[in-house]
């Protein structure tokens, strides 16, 4: 199979890298043949505004204008209006960019009319030119709820930003039981439009997000996890992690504090009963007793170039299994 | 009784030229005895935002933080939001600046905390370090709606930006009875601050504002005509128009259009029973028959040397009649 004859390919991406991987793929795969459902446990509302942070950030990036020292927030932006709210005595902790705000703005009002966010991504993206589809997990906002040692529950932007993830990841313990620190207020459910692409996809990436924070609240939206179990089309992880290293983010810290190897191998076994493969760094080993592709790859993306190359190599080699 | 010893002095004013005048009066009076009561008819929602324009001007020109060429918006402002706005397909008609857009977040925040327009505006004043008391002219939302040959009726904000107030304002007629083209959506009730105000005034001005788009609105919110029709303390006004032409804004094109005379000396009819003296260009008349002083001065505001200039002379001569 050529990459041009691929109708569906379906990616789950949180934030930077995520975006990075998804528009490698949009650029090699036949206009509109890519899905990427996107992580939004980390939505919330500052200033009264809907703000979805990886939503953004795919879509700035599949749109080319986003920033491209940060990897989120637009080219060319500005924060005057941040400027003036710590004139009015806000401590402004949450980078909105101006240009950002037309986004948060139209979003929110367009929420407020009872438009899906669904529909609200679709006209943003349109808008922006981008031919690929960008679809929210879920049109219900089930945010991502993060216990910490120092400050208790937080939303996952508090722990995220205000707190540059710093705080330590901890257990609530209720009478000897103690539950996972990562937690979902809420069940949230995917949209038709997710599950159908699931369902007609002909392959499955998993980008190089944060398996905990980023593709877990994917996969936790009805049914997205039932259907990625019982697929019938390959599919693959890309690892967050280098040498034992997050590329960007709480990855490593975060599993070390979940008691768990920080390690591709250790995000190969997050992931088992769901993918068939995983693309890791050169230098990195994953267990060869495993019934796992392995695909070892420059997974580093440092510009568009790499981005496209990574893509490519994946892609091609996804499809060598079902010539 | 000397400037010093006045302990509430109470300014009703529109936009840009209201504002002005407003702020010689601050600078020339003791800190917090200025009250200046604010048209609220050209408030409006836009991309969700609860927009207060005219209190806006008059905070940011007594804050000494507004755009000097432009009388509105703040200094040093951009329009990055506006230009995203605009890259989504938005028309962009009106000019929200990226610090001013810090204001209407606040605010539209605030309000949706059911925290009143008052204590919002007292809050954003307080921050920007104003000591004299801004008050909006009520709590509730009246729009001032505006019937126009071209369009039919138009909210302020249309008729004013949108359109730049070049629609033709034309009466309704029904059934031969023709109605007023400037109109209420409801009643306005004026804030116990604002009663309050009134009642305790020595003196009370009415600032170079538009009378029926800016003045008007104010006098109609409830009590407030009543309360300065029967004042015990002096009130005038000061002239919109210079040489028959307004120095900003519709004032003499609407007046012509609803079949007034284009002068000072109409401005002086139009407040009948309202004011005791006007304050016109020394270029200007007034018809001498009429029981009401008249002070001719230089009322054109270049700087803000003049709006202090201007307000003393206007403190003094009104001083004199109660010496």
């Amino acid at each position: 199979m050529a990459l041009d004859t691929y109708k569906s390919v379906v990616a789950l991406a949180g934030g930077v890298g995520g975006a990075k991987l998804a528009d490698g793929l949009a650029r090699l795969l036949p206009p509109g043949a890519l899905t990427v459902i996107v992580n939004t446990g980390d939505d919330f509302r500052h200033y009264g505004l809907a703000i979805s942070p990886d939503l953004d950030t795919v879509m700035y990036t599949l749109g080319g204008v986003a920033n491209i020292v940060n990897g989120w927030g637009l080219e060319g932006d500005s924060q005057q209006m941040l400027g003036m709210m710590r004139q009015y005595g806000d401590d402004a902790w949450f980078g909105l960019g101006d240009k950002d705000l037309a986004t948060h703005l139209l979003r929110t009002q367009w929420l407020e009319e009872d438009i899906t966010l669904t529909e609200v991504t679709q006209r943003l993206s349109k808008a922006l030119g981008i031919q690929s589809r960008i679809l929210p997990m879920s049109d219900n906002s089930i945010p991502t709820v993060i216990n910490t040692a120092e400050y208790g529950e937080l939303t996952f932007q508090e722990y995220f930003v205000r707190y540059r993830w710093q705080p330590t990841v901890a257990p609530i313990v209720i009478r000897g039981e103690s539950t996972s620190p990562i937690m979902y207020d809420g069940e949230a459910i995917m949209t038709d439009e997710g599950v159908s692409a699931l369902q007609n996809a002909d392959l499955i990436v998993f980008c190089p997000s944060n398996p905990m924070l980023s593709i877990d609240p994917i996969l936790n939206a009805e049914p997205c996890r039932d259907l990625i179990e019982n697929r019938s089309v390959p599919c693959v992880a890309v690892s967050p992690l280098i040498g034992g290293q997050a590329v960007k983010g709480p990855a490593a810290k975060l599993m070390k504090e979940l008691g768990m190897e920080v390690s591709s191998n250790s995000i190969a076994h997050y992931y088992e009963g769901l993918i068939d493969g995983i693309v890791v760094d050169r230098a990195d080993q994953v267990d060869a007793d495993r019934a796992l592709k392995v695909l070892p790859a420059d997974i580093l993306m440092r510009n568009v170039e790499d981005r496209a190359r990574l893509a490519g190599e994946i892609l091609e080699w996804m499809t060598s299994w079902t010539r």
